[in-house]
């Protein structure tokens, strides 16, 4: 049967997909950095190249951002669009890396082999899991299935400024029968899984001016109103005793889950000991009458990313800062809608100023939160492959990050999204040491391989 | 008359006396950066050197960190102890800074001409006022007066740590009649004055770790307790309302004003709305029950010095970091106890951290508050001399920041100090861009010389 001649070549052709992930892991991608502009270049021209080895019409398409990878290929059949990302979070503090983040090598662990490097789970091993699995498919049949459309940003990491844009300006081209995204994770480290649910984004990243210059807390200390000072009690009054988020309106548009979602997320057995054990962590963060899968997929929430102000050098300076900054963000969840927290925030703020004090509002953010419409059958064929493949009941999940690109694709595209990814929890995305299984790399190119057959 | 020609010796020999400051303003002498070893020892280089040069014995002592400078001259007369610190701050944020900061420069301002650069104030420029009156009195009279010690320090700017042992050691040699301390200023840019009461300081670095390592937001957002929010409630707890500090046991020992102090600090008609609008501030921001003079002479404090944690970079991160930290310290008056409010400090944070998170301190500094006994002749003897350079009726006031070495002369060699100095409210000290005023520069070197002469 020709799924198993695919699935054959996939375990043969194993190693040498290992270091094509390798090699695209060696460039350093990352968005957020304007010093990694070029690397961002290289990255996709990486891909287009990659793509056209497939016999796909792959290009660059220039952004004021980061560009664009677009690829077409086929002329009949159920149109797919394939999107992942290229670019990757920052790296420090890099003195917590064991290796060089752009060094990637493989790694014996307790828990089995790892690609450890910077992207190598967050995005670019997962997106790399389509592209081997269509090479595998085209090796065997000589032509890839259906029709399929590549789509891979570079920007995903710093918000996706230009991704609204571009899909506006190319929805006739980008216009498709289904999105399947791969930058999501496994349920627990094992069981597959079909995110359903994303929560949105909110970030501000801003700057609290008090005194017009530095000031010596010996001259001024007790008379001079500290922007620290300021800012911290702004920060901590984010948060009431019960875990709360105390910003007016701020719980409008969140909804309760019903008793269906309610019931399949108490059979998860979700352990909250040893995923919070497992990074050091004892009791759940969030509102204390809810259960821990509702903080983490259900709920909304509220995170300092980043502070500074005054002195952080070694020793001591006993100064009063001029200025003292932080980057704010809220996860989003339900009908929540981002301009109106974004509002009720700077309103916050602005209310919580001393007389004399002004703002400054650099970066910001927002994307709304996602539900997908699991009543499209195309749900129920990729359950039954992800379940083959792992041999574990393939479970509808949610998703504590944000994936904007699933709304986008539904408001500007009308197009439903399939986020089904092979990510752990201790992948450690976003920190120092980023790995990718093994496993999951290579049971992930074989799932898409049965989701591809299943749905074309 | 012998004071008139070491007044116009001073006069005429001023534009060297500039020249020479310049020099040691050109040495970046930063304590606090283990960087800067290096320069420090040079700066101590050039004053044993300029020592010498006026026939004092002088030399360079080592100590565990940057070295002492001390001298001897004279055999019989009252025997003075002149204290100043050659040590700067650092000069961040240096972008802020019109010029390099170790490239000093005479500008012309609207209030009129200034010395330009780190340490012009802080303290290169008033330790120079007592050397440069040295000078002219050798130039005239071919000797020293009386008998004068000199020591001059280098890490006042970074907690002193070396200078308690050296005292102890050194005890015999360094015992005198009376101190001289040039490192504080006019009251009210005008008015000269003897400092009587100093505050004390104590000051914590420290680190709160909560997640074993960065945590991606998406997926821990809402359950994991972020160390920057358990942060930022510690410090915005500190004070409550009303501007009272809350840590338990803290105002034990801080004592209220006597009426003649009280009535006295009312006869200075202190202008703090014009004091706090140079700065770009409105409001107090101390005790409300408060004066304004209180709040900086006689009230202790709380300020947080530096603060920083998770992603500060361009863009966004969404993180939920390991750690958070901050640096704070804590102005002290009266008899407070500086040990026992770092005790209580410590007994708090340790309260207020969530099971699981833990805590790391690194640099501690400490030191009581001071008051000067004005009844010991040569405090009228200074004032007098003070009163006819100036022009102005001479003032004891109180100093809102530490100069720790007063209590330990008191301590260690049971001396009285005399705090004087020539500093103005506006020069930026410990900021960018920091100045030292011609006219305090020229009149501090004429006012050592009326004070030499009434003491000796």
């Amino acid at each position: 049967m020709s799924l198993d001649a695919v699935l054959a070549r996939i375990d043969s052709d194993f190693p040498a997909a290992t270091e094509r992930l390798m090699d695209l892991l060696r460039i350093p991608s990352v968005s957020t950095d304007p010093a990694y502009a070029e690397q961002c270049d290289q990255a996709a021209d990486w891909l287009v190249a990659d793509l056209q080895s497939l016999g796909v019409e792959a290009s660059k398409r220039e952004t004021p951002g980061h560009p664009m990878v677009v690829g077409h290929v086929g002329e009949t059949g159920p149109h797919l669009l394939f999107y992942g990302h290229y670019d990757v979070q920052p790296v420090d503090p890099l003195d917590l890396w064991d290796r060089d983040p752009f060094d990637p090598e493989l790694q014996e662990t307790g828990n089995g082999q790892v690609i450890r490097g910077r992207g190598a789970s967050d995005d670019k091993g997962q997106l790399m899991t389509f592209v081997e699995a269509c090479r595998a498919w085209k090796a065997v049949h000589g032509s890839l299935p259906g029709r399929l459309t590549f789509l891979f940003e570079g920007e995903e990491e710093s918000g996706s400024p230009s991704l609204v844009p571009f899909l506006q300006q190319n929805a006739t081209e980008l216009k498709t029968d289904l999105a399947l995204i791969c930058d999501t994770g496994l349920f627990d480290s094992f069981i597959p899984a079909i995110v359903t649910r994303l929560r949105g984004l909110v970030g501000e990243d801003f700057t609290i001016t008090g005194p017009t210059r530095d000031l010596h807390s010996g001259m001024y200390g007790g008379i001079a109103m500290n922007p620290i000072r300021v800012l911290t009690r702004i920060l901590a009054d984010l948060h009431d005793e019960t875990g709360r988020i105390t910003l007016p309106g701020f719980y409008d548009g969140v909804e309760e889950l019903t008793d269906e979602i309610r019931s399949q997320w108490q059979g998860l057995n979700f352990d909250h000991a040893r995923f919070l054990g497992d990074v050091g962590l004892k009791h759940p963060a969030g509102e204390q009458d809810r259960t821990p899968l509702e903080m983490i997929w259900s709920r909304p929430t509220c995170d300092v990313n980043g502070i500074w102000g005054g002195y952080t050098g070694a020793g001591f300076k006993t100064v009063l800062p001029s200025q003292a900054s932080a980057k704010v963000s809220f996860r989003l969840v339900g009908k929540q809608d981002p301009d109106a927290i974004q509002t009720a925030f700077r309103t916050y703020l602005e209310s919580r100023l001393p007389e004399g004090f002004s703002i400054d509002y650099h970066d910001k953010d927002g994307a709304g939160a996602s539900q997908m419409p699991t009543d499209n059958p195309a749900f129920e064929k990729a359950r039954r492959a992800l379940t083959e493949e792992w041999d574990r009941p393939a479970a509808y999940i949610g998703c504590g990050g944000s994936i904007p690109i699933a709304g986008h694709f539904q408001d500007i595209l009308g197009l439903d999204s399939m986020l089904i990814g092979f990510g752990r929890d201790d992948d450690q995305i976003h920190s120092p040491n980023e790995k990718f299984h093994v496993e999951s790399f290579h049971k992930g190119i074989r799932s898409w391989a049965r989701i591809l057959a299943a749905l074309t």
